[in-house]
């Protein structure tokens, strides 16, 4: 399996994020078999010592660590099922994006083929491979986690999250939703500020420091909505909605959308009107677990 | 006007802002004149060396720089148009919050009694008073600002904005809307991790993190904006369309709310519709511009 002390690893799709674990991989001395559909992409990790399968099936049955960092599910079925009896036996971490359900139902395929599955996702841009400010989630086979952890550990800090493979996939949709509403909220801004003519490049810089000092405060909204109890003598619904109402009015009058604003805007209303202004902001939590009619 | 180098400071308003303000101000050695409607909020700022006004006539009287921290426009309006002919001369900084409007309207009626005017937005909470995490935005008068820069940087980082009154308030409100979509999306992803029995001050940790990470890239973004140029080779509408397609599935097949995530969708949606799916996904500034009919 392997010429030194790191298990062999195969590696299918040497896309984007590929690439970069490739070559940490190779770096931390494991033997590394790469495939990828288009063989050519591989030609500067061979010259870095990693060995070129010719097909999926020699480079499945190479390690007993099998990593799929395809385009999707669909992608990751079609190459793998024609070659599920030499994955039996070994763990494949499969790294594509997809839903929590796709994962569980990968998981139970794997399941009745004997193969340890652990579903993965992947909180990093390609530069972000194998720094701390890199996170890769994981869940399903807690058996293949830890036998493999300080390689996973290459690409970056590496989570188990449970043995319900679609755990990974959830938990990397909701980081991503506020990263999405981040950056939506950062465009609102630069869209606002636009009108005085002010570049985003001024603006970026202020929201970035601003965005970043304001998160430190989410382990304390965290604290409230994880008690169940939204007693506050600072930001309240009240006063938040008089922001928003100011936000959402100043955005209409100089012309602009309000699609990012006006939903957190109508998540306070509905605050108020159940009789909850006094209680802080992080109340409209309830509102997204609890959607109304 | 003053004993010392320090320029005399009058202070309306000792709320949760104004209090850790005069603070600051006592300690950097100003002559500090304050007035609250309720005098008592006065005591423990007189035992530090504040001079405590009975009057707002005595109070705008004690300084040549009067910082109004009151409620809103229409309190300060109250407790000032009676004194305007002591405001005279003066510079006031007035930093409660508000609207461009009613910044431009106040900086009209300032000048019309002769008053040196100057709008603020403070981007801070109060412990943050007197730390470099600390934002002041100020526009307005710029040789009231620049007068008394050395003062106004005791509350922390101070930015004049222009000679617009209400950019002050424009640029607050925008980093507000920047805040609360953030704080929108971690709301959103706790609802979502709650569905798989995971805690939100587990998630609170993680989101933190991600965010701060990601926000590293809101200049990259300004410089598309800015060039108008949306040309790129990652981070397509189309990649991030699909990722928000997941998102909102996954959250509807989870019972929870779309009400934070359903317009980014929408806004990538309207990208696509218009062509653009190939360009990056910060084209929807775009929508958010020019609001579609």
């Amino acid at each position: 399996m392997s010429q030194n002390d790191r298990p062999a690893v195969t590696l299918l799709g040497l896309g984007a994020m590929g690439r970069p674990m490739a070559r940490a991989l190779l770096g931390a001395g494991h033997p590394t078999t790469v495939w990828n559909r288009t063989p050519s992409r591989a030609d500067e990790l061979v010259a870095a010592g990693a060995i070129r399968a010719d097909t999926v099936a020699d480079a499945v049955t190479a390690s007993p660590l099998v990593l799929a960092c395809l385009l999707n599910y669909e992608v990751t079925y079609e190459l793998l099922e024609p070659v599920t009896e030499h994955l039996a036996g070994r763990t494949l971490v499969n790294l594509s994006t997809g839903t929590p359900q796709e994962a569980r139902d990968m998981a139970a395929w794997a399941a009745g083929r004997g193969i340890d599955y652990v579903d993965a996702g992947m909180m990093a841009t390609p530069p972000m491979i194998g720094t701390e400010a890199s996170l890769f989630l994981y869940s399903g086979s807690d058996t293949g986690f830890e036998r493999y952890r300080p390689t996973l550990e290459l690409f970056g800090v590496a989570r188990h999250l449970g043995a319900d493979a679609g755990r990974a996939s959830l938990y990397d949709l909701a980081l991503l939703s506020s990263m999405y509403a981040m950056f939506a909220g950062f465009l609102h801004g630069a869209a606002l500020v636009s009108t005085a003519g002010i570049s985003a490049a001024d603006f970026a810089e202020a929201a970035g420091t601003f965005v970043r000092a304001t998160s430190v405060s989410l382990p304390a909204a965290a604290e409230l909505i994880d008690s169940g109890d939204y007693t506050t003598d600072v930001q309240s619904v009240d006063f938040n909605k008089a922001a928003l109402d100011r936000i959402v009015q100043v955005s209409m009058d100089h012309g602009i959308g309000v699609d990012v604003v006006a939903p957190i805007k109508a998540l306070l209303d509905r605050q108020v009107a159940e009789g909850h202004g006094a209680e802080s902001f992080d109340r409209i939590v309830e509102g997204i677990k609890h959607p109304g009619p």
